[in-house]
């Protein structure tokens, strides 16, 4: 077991976890959009057989986390640990969720980097030897987050242009110390970076500067420059961060303009679905992720990307006190599927 | 780098992490109860200097954080990773409470149980050879989780006699590679469990169940009973868990009861504190370990301990939903202050 830090917040791994199976439950809006045809379960009902948002969420965490297992041709009682976040009061999405797994739990919360941080511990735990299987899992529900977040649906509030579409969706990984890849090879874990952003309704542009700060800390401790990946793929900075992000890493002398893509930009058709600056929540990075790229890995077509979900950790207290949007992001480097 | 796995939730470690250092600052009642000298700071401000309870909080994270690495003869950016948690929605008392850090950092929820889950956490990638030094960090505030959960303090409302007393206090701990102890020698990961109850004013009910299937989990993989430990600490259960707590072990034929405590009735005096069944809150684990335990293992009082903070893991939503109250508890081993 030896592991290299390059840097005081990345690790490369000795002996890289591989990314055993994913799986993602999608609502109708996702399934409806460019990616659909990659998701496992499109359920046409938002509700998920369930009667509230937050039941759905965690229906939602449940189904998904139970697939992923089944798809790694393992059984619940396989998993050493569960590690999930969610964007409810008290990740309560997750929590309900895997309340039936009976597996030691980590609840997480990182905003919608959340599926980073876990698969950044759960790749840590089993590099470092203390676990075979970990899955990481991490949500939204489109519904349950305007309420919380926001406003109620039924005032039909008009939406400002800025703003983002929380995607509802699961996108959980089973990681495993064997298996033939894709590999988690590294990963480069972010601090909180507030740069005084106060609209909750910008959150791209709360969220690029952490992300550009976790990128150049990347190539930095790796000695690899944006060329080094086929893709790098931030969670949910829409066009306005995605902008922006390229405009800050070219001022540090990175051009990641030709690798890099969002996938709040991938999982819905802006044209089309009028969710403005594209797709958020958990569950964007995640089902994009655990759908899109997965798959991608696998066959080939991408050999190296760099996976930097993103995070955006204000609460609706502290918007209403004035305070700025803090955000974070991880940034995970996934190789090799088909070698 | 060897770890012995023993059962599916349990580690033991090869080279146990060293606690290098704790910090631990309260509020004025913590200040007043029992274990008032052993704080670092008592602040006779609940506002912490701040405007608002959340920034109170933050405030209190940070000046904690900051005081556990100076106590460590560390610097900030010595520290390769920052846990932290706590009950606001979105965990905003610790992410702001992080923010000037500019460390790595994972945010956690685990309720309660927070600063168990950061130990545990950095202990496994202190010894996986992630990080030199981990800060773990779990914090609570009267006022702010009150307004959060229950009702605003100008309300006045009555408490009914099973209610906690949340604690205002932050207890941070610095986790090292190196070090003379006290070690975390062993960990024992707890699942979510859910009994079924519903009532929000009996929290200490809801959490025992997890907390006596973890602490079985604990001596069944490690093949010891309760005579291993000189004390067996739990979280928050305050008087009715605790009771619950010992029956329940004593079911599977473990009799804890003369080595059990818990941080919540410790931590206030019932008699003349008016707190009901004791005190509860991230805090309370956190701060009682932080302040008290650390130094009695540090001056030998105490050679081995198993600290169990426990969490209740509703929401005011999934209450008012009419959802059970699902629990988590996890333990860690602590052994060997002054050898």
């Amino acid at each position: 077991m030896s592991v290299k830090h390059r840097g005081l917040s990345s690790v490369k791994f000795a002996v890289p976890p591989t990314i055993l199976a994913t799986a993602s439950v999608v609502g109708p809006k996702e399934g409806a959009g460019p990616l659909g045809q990659y998701f496992d379960v499109i359920s046409d009902d938002m509700l998920f057989g369930k009667k509230t948002w937050e039941q759905a969420q965690s229906e939602l965490v449940r189904q998904t986390t139970e697939l992923a297992v089944q798809k790694a041709n393992l059984k619940m009682e396989d998993i050493n640990y569960i590690f999930a976040g969610d964007l409810l009061n008290q990740i309560s999405g997750s929590i309900f969720g895997v309340r039936s797994s009976l597996r030691p739990f980590f609840g997480l919360f990182g905003a919608c980097s959340a599926i980073g941080e876990g698969m950044s511990l759960g790749a840590m735990l089993i590099d470092g030897g203390f676990a075979d299987y970990v899955v990481a899992s991490a949500s939204s529900h489109f519904c349950g987050t305007e309420k919380t977040f926001r406003f109620p649906l039924e005032l039909g509030t008009q939406r400002p242009p800025t703003s983002a579409w929380t995607v509802t969706g699961d996108g959980a990984v089973v990681l495993s110390k064997l298996g033939n890849g894709p590999y988690i090879t590294g990963i480069t874990t972010g601090a909180v970076v507030d740069m005084g952003i106060t609209d909750a309704n910008a959150m791209g542009a709360a969220m690029a500067p952490a992300a550009a700060e976790v990128i150049a800390a990347h190539f930095c401790d790796f000695e690899i420059g944006p060329a080094h990946y086929d893709v790098i793929a931030t969670g949910d900075l829409g066009t306005i961060g995605s902008t922006l992000l390229v405009q800050l890493l070219k001022k540090r002398g990175y051009d990641i303009s030709q690798v890099h893509t969002d996938c709040g930009m991938l999982i819905f058709d802006r044209e089309t679905q009028d969710v403005d600056t594209g797709g958020s929540g958990c569950g964007c990075s995640a089902t994009t992720f655990a759908g899109y790229f997965y798959k991608k890995l696998k066959d080939g077509a991408i050999k190296k990307m760099l996976f930097v979900p993103t995070g955006a950790l204000h609460s609706v207290v502290t918007v209403q006190q004035g305070e700025s949007i803090p955000a974070i992001a991880h940034a995970v480097a996934i190789e090799g599927g088909n070698q």
